[in-house]
């Protein structure tokens, strides 16, 4: 069975992600479409606004075969970090294609620029820019990467998920076969064809200011069907934040140094910046040129998470749902799997799955659920048959 | 100057509070009354009700001349750690004679038991009864201390302090006079006369019950007066229970086991309770024979306030308020003072304020009070002239 991969947060899933899973069946030519999901918190740094169990529910609804959560570890990461663990997914599930979505669109551009961008020759340069210049990480790449090559336009958010994904493909040998879907840039057209298709931040955006009939025409039937009847609080950052202030003003400097992505001093803007009685009015006093709002989110929920340094988590393959034909691949592949397969948390190592295990609890202590809070321990994967 | 030192609370201040300083002017024959009061959070292990400004406020208008903080990470301790620093700070204040209640009320009991108590014997045998027996350190106290000597009821709460106040004052050659005021024990009586006396504990229920006018009679009139008019929330351990149950739902074992008093797993006690949705049902999931209601609280904000095993705070003096005659004493004596005075937190080491700073923005942060989260650093002394 051929089989293809996605990457995505479904963070709701519309109609352009719909698109994107349906052309990447007809265009790989898949049996089988493996997604590596976000669980719990996304890239951006947040809480997903709806829980991973719905979102694992629309994906398989939507045509995927075998859904797996990126441990949070990795999920809420810089873009390197986030596509190099969920490539290493695909690549121990054996999968044949990725097909992801790029403003570019043209996957040999990837491949070439990924030829370019692991050269030591460029990782020397952008290690030399990341010091000399006052830059976040993505713009010294991008700026890097310009001196190499104008082919890919890295300014682009999915261009440069895009390129790390290919990156990675090179560095692990993954040999899957790269395909890209240009995105529409036409979000904001409001011509009746761009209609139907919305960006999953301005479809969040809505959601969050309660017009969920403005976004009916934007999203499949039943994904619109089940918000209908979503009882949880929708979440957002602004639902953290007052954890996040807890541990702002309180945490001891060691403690928050302690963490992942705390480094060149950011927690005395993080710290000061608390004081501030709003996310908003928080990010509006940390963003800068050198840090994006998307860093900031993610430093932020590494520190109510408590990423530590010092600890070397490992990838795992935690499988959230299946049809009957995921099932019957995954099954082919069992045997030669090299990453645990986690089907119910409570049954391996503790160790492994603890982040993902404290993320679930939080983000079900942010819903206000505590009948949920450790119902990740026993939880059993969707089946879609 | 003669001076008296008294170890309190004021939370908050009542009747018995107002009888207590009076009478130990009076017995003592004191020119100076020094107060050692729990800051922001409380022996008991909860915020304080009100505002530590206020209460300091109180202690003045009542008749001290020196309000000094306990350091919270001495306050929100077992009996033996707060009784020894508030005796340190009184020793180091020059203070002649220490007055405290007691359901016993005669100091010369207390003295002879202290004698007994801190004999190597006894040391040896309480640490053999806390090894064999499940009981609390309360207990094994009270039972190792039976096995001595019956002079003493100290499975009284104000016995067992007074008994600690002795114990410090003896291993620190504090050379402090001791006297004791008897407390009524007619709190619930509905006599006319000992209508005017309830126990904090009466008080605060009232308190956060809205009954402002049914501690009238119970509480001075300046205390009443400012309660009319205070618009701060009244804090207690409810108010800090969601932050508790972030922090043991997300936390790592590693970091709980950190904690002070997180010790013979009580950890994964408090995380199973942790699933309840109010701090009620939290402490009744927790409460056991050998786990007192105050010895979990306390557990609790000592996670919440991150007190760590490793480190090993100092004591000091943190000038909260002053008369001219309280200012006059401190002036013949602040050369010989071998503790830091602090009167401005920003002023001195940021190492030896840290947990009370850290307390400080808590407890703002509870009150939802975004303006005085950082008032602690530039807090000067009360003067009350």
């Amino acid at each position: 069975m051929r089989a293809t991969g996605i990457i995505v947060e479904y963070n709701p899933l519309h109609n352009g992600h719909l698109y994107h899973l349906q052309e990447a069946r007809k265009q790989t030519k898949a049996d089988i479409i493996i997604a590596i999901m976000s669980g719990s918190f996304v890239q951006r740094g947040e809480p997903a606004i709806i829980s991973k169990e719905l979102r694992t529910k629309w994906a398989l609804e939507a045509g995927c075969d075998l859904v797996f959560e990126l441990p949070v570890r990795f999920a809420v990461q810089q873009a390197d970090i986030f596509a190099s663990a969920a490539v290493q997914l695909l690549k121990d599930l054996k999968t044949d294609a990725l097909f992801f979505g790029s403003e570019n669109g043209d996957a040999a551009q990837f491949r070439t620029t990924a030829k370019l961008a692991s050269s030591s020759l460029f990782e020397e340069t952008l290690r030399q820019t990341l010091t000399e210049k006052k830059l976040s990480y993505g713009e010294a790449y991008t700026e890097t990467l310009a001196s190499f090559t104008n082919e890919l336009d890295v300014t682009k958010p999915n261009n440069i998920l895009g390129l790390h994904y290919a990156l990675a493909n090179e560095k692990q040998k993954a040999n899957l076969e790269l395909y890209s879907l240009k995105r529409t840039n036409d979000y904001h057209s409001t011509d009746a064809n761009s209609n139907d298709f919305a960006s999953a931040t301005a479809l969040r955006k809505l959601l969050l200011e309660n017009s969920l009939p403005a976004i009916k025409k934007k999203v499949p039937d039943f994904v619109y069907a089940s918000l209908e009847n979503y009882q949880a609080p929708l979440l957002s950052f602004s639902s953290t934040y007052p954890y996040l202030r807890y541990r702002l003003l309180s945490d001891r400097n060691e403690s928050l140094t302690a963490i992942n992505s705390v480094t060149e001093g950011i927690e005395n803007r993080l710290r000061r910046a608390a004081l501030e009685e709003t996310a908003e009015n928080f990010l509006r006093a940390t963003v800068t040129k050198r840090y994006s709002a998307a860093r900031i989110r993610r430093t932020a929920m590494q520190i109510l998470l408590q990423f530590q340094k010092t600890d070397q988590p490992e990838n795992y393959l935690r499988l959230l749902g299946m049809t009957k034909q995921g099932q019957a691949y995954l099954s082919t592949i069992k045997k030669e799997l090299s990453l645990p397969l986690v089907s119910t948390p409570s049954k391996v190592s503790q160790e492994l799955i603890q982040y993902d295990i404290q993320a679930s609890r939080f983000y079900h202590l942010l819903e206000g659920n505590s009948a949920q809070l450790n119902a990740e321990f026993s939880a059993r994967p969707l089946l879609y048959f």
